[in-house]
């Protein structure tokens, strides 16, 4: 196991109900609240009145950033700074999903910084102390709500780039699972294949001896594969909604991967695709992560064997077979649930592979199980049609 | 699952060598330090002199409190407010196990409370916000380096009483593996019984679909049994000090008991011995646990035969029965590792049992799985003997 620093100062409001307590967590921070919001999702749950309803009782003046879409454009998170500066903002709240609480870190990236925002992310020059951010989240995918990292797109240049700083955490984060049980049912499952793919790239790497950090790795995995069919079968099931929800916030709030290397080729790939596509992450990722796997086995083929075995248990003495049945495992559960594992079956062929490849490597190559350079990752997306 | 606030902002530094950061982590906080120390084992293996060159080097004036003990005092706390408070200390730096952190937080909740600190403990007066704490960890076992909580034995009333407050949150912990590695084989096993005691007190409760925090619990669990007879047959292992380790803070830092009941029956009861006898609160833990559990088992038969099916890999139809099965795996595990489970074993006999009974009941009944009354207690006490 590597050296490491965890450091995670976002306080957790976790349970039905709790939206309530935005008011008062809210006013800790000073009087102007900037809400960032989705593109309505939340007006017509009601959610949206009730927050607003609850931040006046407290007395609070609020200010709206709406249309933030998947994939979250930088020319919105432009907006923002501007709304911030012109009227003395104290806390930005991000009522949303990822894309939401992504584009409330970027503002705030971008407010102490003197140039453009999109600087930070395509030169990663350092960020520097911001404003608050708050959060009630509203779909269990990102893990944005309890980590300092954000993905923006910028469609002018075709780029979906990533930024993190300890400065970015949000100050509190609101899990009320009541807020993500209207999620459409292709959604919810898109988010589940997100929380599952970022335990893989934390989990399949090549550092050995961290093994509290497997086991806590694969009890996220068997969670969500135990909780995921009594979802589908009653969306309304506030229970399975609560553990995945909080499953989606440990798989990315930093402790199943201290002391490890991670890879996150896959999400570069993904966001590769769908920087060109604009399909949703979760779908992508479902899509690239068993051919990056099969493509990457080799290299670690006993992890593979550790996933087989304890998150499937499956047995098997050789180490790379018994690996190739536990990624044909997650392919099946993925099938299973609706899920497709194949870019034909969405539609897209094989006219801007070369694009993609290009746009993944852009900084070099990319992962840690294998480096992967231009030609491997359009090994990956040939695999994935 | 019960609704639950998360909040844990201690900055874990973990690592082979990371005790060299302890001047550049403690001057974030100001220029006086008190150092708070055990009985000497850290001067007999340089780690005394290591720590005050490396303040030194960053200009730091340096006090001193020795003489932590086992099962810590509140007479020492009381003089360690005193130096304080006519000192102008900016930070205090427990450099030790469990009970120099307890000791450091017992002296900072003092501090700012105007009477006596035992009151804190006593009537559970509330704690106010005080000076900052960092530590340098040397066994694994409290859990007390990231968390708010702290246990401190009261001699002339013979009590052992606890406090929790947000505010007792170390700043800091240094946790440097390469410090634990000289820990003596048996203490080294204590410590373990106590990681292993922290999880069962939040994972055997009566909350359901609590799944993820279960999971996380048995992967504690699983990865201390794989661990500790390597530990055993190594005591140098370095890769097997900072697994356990690394163990011990997450038995304890909340993440496996948010939004769940708890139930620290046992802990109270071992505290009751150890206010008596002054044994090693690991070693009282792992003679009352098996017993507490044999005595509760029938009111929560599902949670310890998931503990057999998902820890021990045992498999079987009716709860009670593979429970019990499970139970005495535990059992096994423990006598394997020399560490005894009986208190006729360690010279424990009958005299002072109701004594015992009576203090851990002292603030009526304990527990959850079951309220345990006096006489439950005595029951289990017999039990165990």
């Amino acid at each position: 196991m590597n050296n490491f620093v965890y450091y995670n100062p976002t306080k957790i409001i976790f349970g039905v109900d709790t939206t309530n307590k935005v008011g008062k967590e809210a006013k800790n921070y000073g009087k102007r609240v900037l809400m960032i919001l989705g593109q309505g999702s939340i007006k017509k749950i009601g959610l949206y009145d009730k927050v607003i309803n609850i931040l006046k009782e407290e007395g609070l003046e609020i200010f709206e950033l709406e249309g933030v879409k998947p994939n979250p454009r930088v020319d919105l998170v432009r907006k923002g700074i501007k709304i911030v500066k012109e009227n003395n903002i104290d806390l930005l709240l991000a009522v949303g999903g990822g894309s939401v609480i992504d584009t409330a870190k970027a503002i705030a990236a971008g407010l102490s910084y003197d140039g453009d925002v999109w600087d930070l992310f395509k030169y990663r020059k350092p960020i520097k102390p911001t404003i608050p951010i708050g959060v009630i989240l509203t779909l269990a995918a990102t893990g944005s709500e309890m980590n300092g990292n954000a993905v923006i797109s910028n469609l002018e240049t075709q780029e979906k780039l990533a930024i993190s700083s300890s400065y970015l955490y949000p100050k509190f984060s609101i899990l009320d699972p009541k807020n993500t049980i209207t999620v459409p049912l292709n959604h919810t499952l898109y988010g589940i294949v997100d929380i599952l793919s970022h335990v893989f790239e934390q989990y399949f790497d090549k550092t050995d001896g961290a093994v509290l950090q497997d086991r806590f790795a694969e009890a996220i995995v068997k969670t969500v594969i135990e909780t995921t069919p009594k979802l589908i079968e009653n969306p309304e099931d506030i229970n399975a909604r609560s553990i995945i929800l909080w499953c989606g916030t440990n798989a990315l709030n930093g402790i199943i991967g201290v002391g490890k290397e991670h890879d996150w080729a896959s999400h570069a790939i993904e966001h590769a695709i769908s920087a060109i596509y604009d399909i949703s992450h979760g779908l992508g990722l479902a899509i690239i992560f068993p051919h990056w796997m099969k493509y990457v086995i080799d290299a670690i083929p006993h992890k593979f064997a550790q996933f087989a075995r304890n998150v499937w248990n499956i047995e098997g003495k050789e180490n790379f077979e018994l690996g190739l049945k536990g990624i044909d495992r997650l392919i099946e559960f993925y099938e299973s649930i609706g899920v497709p594992t194949k870019l034909s079956k969405i539609g897209i062929g094989e006219e801007k592979l070369e694009e993609m490849a290009e746009k993944a490597t852009i900084f070099g190559p990319i992962g840690t199980v294998k480096k992967l350079d231009k030609n491997d990752v359009l090994n990956i997306l040939k695999m994935s049609l």
